[in-house]
């Protein structure tokens, strides 16, 4: 007995559907990775996990800031994409920073740090805005200072820098953020189960946006683990966007490698969880995940996207949003006499 | 066989030492009680999981500030004994408050919130940091926007006051706040542990502070469950400190009650894990426990306690620090096309 043919042709779709699945699949998956379960070294070094757990006290500590009201997780904040989507971040004495703070979440996959790559890793990043007078504006040695003069912090520094003969530096603390920052990963996003073999982990619209997303070009710049964060780019390959997005003072990597070729040339965006962390750009001036997408159609690949294109990519934008890390708000060592006070 | 001398003397002192003890215990335990446990209803209303749910999202949520990076957590920050360690809080615009934060914990202890006692309990406290220019600098109308802007948010509502026909509103976020609120308390102290049988609870020093904390008459304002945080009472009963101390612009209870008598009239301080809330006095201009305890003998007792009674009390106010609140760090629902930008 034949098959009526209403389930025939279901089945035949069916087929063509999973075959036109693991063919998006296979192209996607030699641009792309999905992000690790779990990451274990840093730099080659197996993490320690009493470097992790003093990194997570030291990540919420305001006390890190010259004003003892200003952490890590101000900026970076956990429970919102780990980034504070405000378009600047504001800092010290309610002072607006340079440029939007990116997030820390999957940070670990990028291949330098800052918009515009000018730290090499995570240990070299998280001296910056402790020092920067527009951020924490505290010094490494009044940090040292506080965190000597909290007994059960020295404590966990010798634990966690056993062979160190003064372990409580400026330098281990970054590390010691380091080690918390790479458990800030996002897994099993629809994306990344997609990846794995899971055909419905993406809906029809967001298979039609990756697809696009590849074919239109988006992937020689967003690609890799992280979709984006390896390589610097100039912002308008093409066309120039406004200097309301661009702003002429703001040149980039320029001020990183003074070379005139690298004037607004910024790192590449990772696109891991861009639908928790608007505004957009480097300079957040774009709340609008479909106008950020537009906007990058026209400035890096001289096409204006239709409507349907740029719904159908930002979909697939939402699919690369993961599990969020499940993180405990820490119970942090008093102050004691010693501490330098907040100013 | 009769016992040699040193051990039968041992005795002897033990069970004076436990005399001693019991003697002090009785005492102690007809002016103070132990933090319970658990507390399972406020207002005698059961303490609905949904609300607390909720209300353990919307303190650490930014988005209740105009600008985004202002929480409940920010001033009252449940890693450091749920305040802020600075003289006085830090809020929009880098506006200075004009008082010390108190602590949220075990705040539900307390017979009415804020130093002044203006508000009766914890929901009408939660609602004016929300809407202070120098603190959040929000709206109720902005902050309902804020809240129905986010489906998450509006589903949570809906769950955790089931029988409200409109339940996003600025009352409800109050309420949820302070269901959370009244999970944050600190049981289990050395002095609670001694209150409940435990001798070696506190050690001679402590049990010494003890005895001369009620027999100097601390304990007519510092008494209860939260020793203090119950009655009113003028600070400089005998001697009004200085001015820089006791700022003659902050009359205190008397801009709540225009009342003459309430002038620099302030609710006795709750001292519940008081070692972990420097800076003292509602000015927050005291950084040393034990200065503050020299000063309030001078100020309210009139009596200059001598060093060892001082360093006697601060010791036993030590064993006030409970168990801190274990609170996850909570993934929040994200902003949406509607939800009001920060400012």
């Amino acid at each position: 007995m034949s098959a009526p043919l209403p389930i025939l042709l279901g089945g035949l779709l069916l087929l063509a559907g999973t075959a036109h699945a693991d063919e998006l699949r296979n192209r996607a998956s030699a641009i792309f990775q999905p992000i690790p379960e779990q990451v274990t070294e840093v730099r080659g070094k197996t993490i320690n996990r009493d470097q992790a757990v003093l990194g997570h006290k030291l990540w919420f500590d305001p006390r890190l800031s010259r004003s003892h009201i200003i952490s890590c997780n101000t900026c970076h904040n956990l429970s919102i994409g780990g980034s504070d989507n405000v378009t600047t971040s504001i800092g010290h004495g309610w002072q607006k920073g340079p440029r939007n703070s990116p997030t820390v979440l999957n940070a670990v996959f990028n291949s330098a740090q800052f918009w515009d790559g000018r730290a090499k890793d995570l240990q070299e990043q998280a001296k910056g805005p402790v020092q920067a007078s527009v951020e924490m504006n505290n010094t490494p040695d009044r940090v040292e200072a506080t965190l000597k003069s909290i007994p059960e912090y020295v404590a966990e520094f010798k634990k966690a820098f056993p062979k160190d003969k003064d372990p409580v530096t400026f330098d281990n603390m970054a590390y010691a953020l380091e080690a918390f920052e790479v458990s800030l990963t996002t897994p099993n996003s629809p994306f990344d189960r997609f990846l794995k073999g899971d055909d419905k982990a993406l809906d029809a619209q967001q298979k039609e946006g990756l697809a696009l997303f590849m074919d239109a070009g988006c992937i020689a710049c967003h690609n890799g683990v992280n979709v984006g964060g390896q390589g610097y780019f100039p912002f308008g390959v093409i066309k120039k966007p406004g200097a309301d997005i661009l702003p002429e003072g703001d040149k980039g990597r320029f001020a990183v490698t003074n070379t005139a070729a690298d004037e607004y040339v910024f790192r590449a965006a990772p696109l891991r969880n861009i639908a928790l962390t608007p505004p957009y750009f480097h300079s957040g001036e774009v709340w609008d995940l479909e106008e950020a997408v537009a906007i990058m159609g026209d400035s890096q690949l001289g096409r204006q996207l239709k409507d349907n294109e740029v719904k159908a990519i930002t979909a697939f934008l939402h699919s690369l949003t993961g599990d969020q890390p499940q993180v405990a708000y820490p119970v942090l060592p008093a102050s004691t006499a010693t501490t330098p006070k907040p100013e």
